[in-house]
């Protein structure tokens, strides 16, 4: 059976295929920091290169800000568009790293081998998983089961600026039967997941400007207005007693979960107490009479990302700050839309400035939450797939992050999504120390090869 | 006449004066950052080997901090202590400046001349009005007509840690009759100032914790408690919604003013919405049904000096952050106890603190008010001085400015202090592009040179 060698191949092949990777990692592709533009660059190249050496008619394909990498091969079978994105997060605080974000090695753990390094799980790791796979049939078979294009972005931590117009203008050209996206985890270990409710998302960042200069507190404190007294009454005044988020019409098309899927996410037995218990908390902090579970999954979210203003070194300066700011980013479900949202908070925001103060705004992205439509017949066959792989079988759940482009291939191309992802809880994604198990790469790898094959059927 | 001989020396030597004063400038003696701690102690043998020029029997003194200088000169007449510090502040936000902070220069403005550079004016610039003073009184004369000891330390902007032991330990060799401190600006143009009331101090850094790593928002945001939400909320709750502080007994010990101090001040024509205005601002920001003036010469306030937590860098980044910190000065008047009111907010903050969270306290000073005895005969010798040398008479008057040492000047060594400055409220101190008139600084060494002749009347 084509299918077994093909696993068999995938098994030769992990130390070969774990090379590659850390070749991959060691590309600082932080998209987000301009200073590293040349080094994003650099991370599509090497895309592209290892496209080619498959025999994948693949190319860098330049936009305003990142490139992205459009890769096609076969002609008949099914079509699938395959999307990761090679850009990572930046690395700060980099003094709580064990090592060099850049330099990735394989580090044997109490919980096994992982594989350490900035991109390990988010979304290097994920993505090569799928590439891998394309390689063991390709080198069994000589050819893939089916018709794939490949598409991955360099934008993807950074609010993806380029990728709806691009999408727009490569319409035909990307338009696929379904699209698998590998950017997501598993619920718990060996249950595989296919990702069937995704978090919309808002990011804003406000600046309140106070005084026009820095001034000294001892000559001005308690005349001039505090930047960081009016922010943080803003930011307190964004949650009442109860957790809910106070922006006007939030809640406007925020459904209720029906009981059929509240029993589904039931029976799944989810630790909420070890979940919190991992990071060091003991209590869900979110609306209060909902579990964890639904906060991440089915509520939406306001977060306060980052805040800074006056004087942050060591010491103290008695400085009276011109500004303040904040990034303030909204998780969004079922149909709230983020443009009427974010209009909502900026008015908000600007009813609370008093004399003297003005705010900035910039947009950082929105994008609203996703439902994917399960009932069609792939989704079927990737989780058959999946639990011929996996001790357990796999299940469908909500997932707390936001990616938006499942919403945006269903809104541009009119085609589904599966998001199928073989991260962990402890993958310290967007944190230091960011890893990605072994076992997680090497299976993710042998449910792809079953996943092509079952999609065939 | 001696005085004069001595004004018209300081006249002919400003120019060497002033570039005494650059080269002092160019030491980057920032306490507060433990990078510049070689410079704080170059700060210190500057002023050592530029008093010892003079003939004065001057010394570092090390401390477990930066070392103090003492010298004295002199055993007859009236026995004065001048104090000043030749520390300055950090000088970020670096790009806010027109040139190197420390690479000063003489400036020619729609003002008349400034000297330009960090230290200018707080407090190397004041500092050596006094120096530059003696040296013309020793090159005229030959010697001082009082008895001097100086006493200059480097930990001022940093909270003074090593003050309060130094002088304990000190205090027979620093006792003399009255204290001179050159650190306060003038009230106006042309109107010469000492402060006779200052306010206290109390600096407080606190670090909240929530989950023990930075987590990724989508996977736990509205499940897990965000350190900055909790910040906000505590900051927020610090003043009500009369601008009052709401820290339990704050108010305990703030004296109403007395009707003649009201009147006096009433008297000076202090421009309200010129103040404000200078730094682009209208409304006084403070305790409703105050005044500017009062807000900042005689009332407590409560300042945030600056926050940080999470991704503060280009760009977004959806991280859940374990920390956010702030550091948080209070300002002090009457008779509030620094230590007492310290307690009182800790528990304050501890109150609000929800399940999961810690808070980290780290006090950075604390002092109490200063109230001067202004019936003293050295007040009024002073005041007559100043009048000589200025257009308008000398005033008596509050400072929002804490200046602890006055008040340890008078607990530990039982020894009143005169507040003599020459600043400009437009000097930008703590600020970037800090500057000192040239004409305060020469006619802050003739100041000081008709000080010192009337004080031995």
């Amino acid at each position: 059976m084509k299918l077994d060698a093909v696993l068999t191949q995938i098994d030769q092949d992990l130390p070969q295929a774990t090379d590659r990777l850390l070749d991959f990692l060691r590309i600082p592709s932080i998209s987000t920091d301009p200073a590293y533009k040349a080094d994003c660059d650099a991370a599509a190249d090497w895309l592209v290169a290892d496209l080619q050496s498959l025999g994948i008619d693949a190319s860098k394909r330049p936009t305003p800000g990142h490139p992205m990498v459009v890769g096609h091969v076969g002609d008949s079978g099914p079509h699938v568009l395959f999307y990761g994105h090679y850009d990572v997060q930046p690395v700060d605080p980099l003094d709580l790293w064990d090592r060099d974000p850049f330099d990735p090695q394989v580090e044997d753990t109490a919980k096994g081998p992982v594989i350490r390094g900035r991109g390990s799980a988010d979304d290097k790791g994920q993505l090569m998983t799928f590439v891998e796979a394309c390689r063991a049939w390709i080198a069994v078979n000589g050819e893939l089961p089916c018709r794939i294009t490949f598409f991955f972005e360099g934008e993807e931590e950074s609010g993806s600026p380029s990728l709806i117009p691009y999408m727009n203008e490569n319409a035909d050209e990307l338009k696929a039967d379904v699209a698998l996206i590998c950017d997501t985890g598993m619920f718990g270990d060996g249950t595989p997941t296919i990702v069937t409710m995704l978090r919309g998302m808002l990011q804003e960042e406000i600046t309140i400007t106070g005084p026009d200069k820095d001034l000294h507190s001892g000559m001005y404190g308690g005349a001039a207005m505090n930047p960081i007294r009016v922010l943080s009454k803003i930011i307190a005044n964004l949650h009442d007693e109860d957790g809910r988020i106070t922006v006007p019409g939030f809640y406007d098309g925020v459904p209720e979960l029906s009981n059929s899927v509240r029993d589904q996410w039931e029976s799944l037995g989810f630790d909420h107490s070890q979940f919190l218990g991992e990071v060091g908390l003991s209590q869900p902090a979110g609306e209060k009479g909902r579990t964890a579970l639904e906060m991440i999954w089915s509520r939406p979210t306001c977060e306060v990302n980052g805040i800074i203003g006056g004087y942050t070194g060591d010491g103290f300066k008695t400085v009276l700050p011109s500004k303040a700011s904040a990034k303030i980013s909204f998780r969004l479900v079922g149909t709230q839309d983020p443009f009427k949202l974010r209009d909502a908070f900026r008015e908000q925001v600007r009813a609370q400035l008093p004399a003297d103060c003005t705010v900035d705004f910039k947009g950082h992205g929105a994008s609203p939450a996703s439902q994917m439509s399960t009932e069609l017949k792939a989704f079927e066959q990737a989780r058959t797939a999946l639990s011929d792989e996996w001790p357990n079988p796999a299940a469908y759940v909500g997932s707390g992050g936001s990616i938006p482009i499942a919403g945006y291939f269903k809104e541009i191309l009119n085609m589904d999504a599966m998001l199928i992802g073989f991260g962990k809880d402890d993958d310290a994604i967007h944190s230091p120390n960011e890893k990605y198990d072994v076992e997680s790469f090497h299976k993710g790898i042998r449910s792809w090869a079953r996943i092509l094959d079952k999609l065939t059927e």
